[in-house]
């Protein structure tokens, strides 16, 4: 059987085919318009099994991930997309034009499941963080993506860390973790100490990685800086290690680019931080990227495929 | 069916027999003697059992709760006890004398799931977040228990809310919400205030109570203290709001004995702190109080029945 991942994202869609083994035979992309979207991806899809010619009754189903809040296949809110109390899975049903199986995930949830599936599928419980333009996130617990009662499972980035900058959040809140660890965190921060340490950095056009790449050549501002952004990140983990208490946590978006100069900060400052007990809890970088959303997609009809054939065989 | 529910403390063993249909059909207690607690345990229950003419057959299961962390049936560490990778199921069923159906988890825990199960039973996740001398915990997902890759699942009292204090923690971290919302750490801040504001308390020999009761006359220093104690509490409830998104808090512990007082606090600052969307979400006090855990481990054994019979249905 076969299994269509769909990452939809502001500019575009990602597609992906997959066999019911976790393969990934095939992926492309088609253009985000928001007007005819579900028509455009269900005609791109048809078109592409009437071309290897495989049937419907081959594909096991499809996995779709949006950029906004889901609740049971809704979307509760897609601020990009324009969408509020959208039923995602009855558009693309009408679309597709016969009664297939839909899921749909928020983008970072199902980014979590791909990352986590395809890392070490015998971790029951998983936290992902990406570092993007903003701070994201999903939680995996006993292999389950946890949606939360109103969609906002997993929204990291709004876990307040520290009033001490005063920066406000895009949610008009103070001291999210957005506001520090993301890449336009990291940028704020360092234009922040700009008066505390000296820097050959021009802040008036500075990227987030300037700012890591002068880190890593010893800039003091900017070693500060993305010091800072990565102890917030660690205090972040370290309250997640008392409340999910994960196997593993994966850090994935833009800035997670930084690798092992990143991923040993996180590190050292995560186990100063978190209780002893949880000191040895795995810290991975992303490996999937991009491609994320769509393995998680087919991960998580893989799943649902064994629950199907455990109760067929009843 | 019958089900025991025991409640370890560290002075008492609390113990409670069901019915299958979650009815408490009585209770009593056991002095805690740490030598031979689990043949006291069971001594109890077989003369308990005998007196009314049940049989083993006819009870579905046991569940423990003790207070310290476990992992899959393994007190992997209980300070008031002594025990640190103790096999409670093993040593339990050992002292029972046959191979019976025992499951253990972590008091607090366990009585996540008797105040969720007794406050409603569609709740799909429930925080739970205990006030006494110290904060503890539990988080109900898909109405599981999140027990953690390490036992840690739920331990609330050690996120970390704010250093401004500069209160240490008994786990060595400062700025632990334990140290803040917790009875003592209610004391600790009215006696860190008492240059801000006049008082009529004796801060020398003041408890919690004495606080709660000043602040609910309007007493300025106590009034303050509480609710700094309420705000952290409430940001720390935020912040489970994006990682879990619960369909309920449920408060409990000693600290919940201030009833309406303390939980209309809570409810303003929570709703000040949390995402829009995350405005709804319940807050309840506790009702179960200390038989929580006897009613949550009786909560956890009708669950498993279910699924024994789904299972045996196939």
């Amino acid at each position: 059987m076969y299994i269509f991942g769909i990452d939809i994202g502001g500019t575009s869609v990602k597609i992906g085919f997959f066999k019911d083994s976790f393969e990934l035979l095939e992926q492309w992309e088609i253009p985000t318009h928001s007007n005819s979207l579900f028509e455009e991806i269900a005609e791109n899809i048809k078109a592409y099994i009437s071309k290897k010619n495989i049937s419907f009754e081959e594909i096991f189903g499809y996995g779709l991930g949006i950029p906004g809040m889901v609740k049971n296949g809704i979307a509760t809110r897609c601020v990009n997309l324009g969408w509020e109390n959208v039923d995602i899975r009855q558009e693309f049903n009408k679309a597709l034009g016969y009664d297939a199986r839909v899921y749909v995930f928020n983008d970072a949830n199902l980014a979590a499941l791909g990352e986590a599936s395809y890392l070490n599928s015998k971790w029951d419980s998983v936290v992902f963080i990406t570092l993007g333009t903003g701070v994201g996130g999903g939680i995996i617990f006993h292999q389950e993506v946890v949606e939360g009662a109103d969609g906002l499972g997993g929204e990291l980035g709004h876990m307040h860390i520290d009033d001490k900058y005063n920066f406000t959040c895009g949610c008009g809140k103070i001291g999210c973790l957005e506001t520090i660890a993301s890449a336009t965190g990291i940028v704020r921060l360092t234009r922040y100490y700009k008066d505390k340490l000296p820097t050959r950095l021009d802040l008036n056009q500075i990227t987030t990685k300037d700012v890591v790449d002068a880190a890593k050549a010893n800039d003091p501002l900017a070693s500060y800086a993305f010091d800072e952004a990565c102890q917030a990140l660690a205090q972040a983990m370290a309250n997640l290690s008392v409340i999910i208490n994960p196997d593993a946590f994966i850090i994935g978006g833009g800035v997670s680019n930084a690798g092992a100069f990143l991923l040993e900060r996180i590190q050292k400052y995560y186990t100063n931080k978190c209780l002893e007990q949880a000191t040895h809890t795995k810290i991975n970088l992303a490996v999937l990227k991009n491609n994320a959303g769509i393995y998680g997609a087919c991960a998580y009809l893989i799943k649902k495929k064994h629950e199907v054939e455990k109760n067929g065989k009843c």
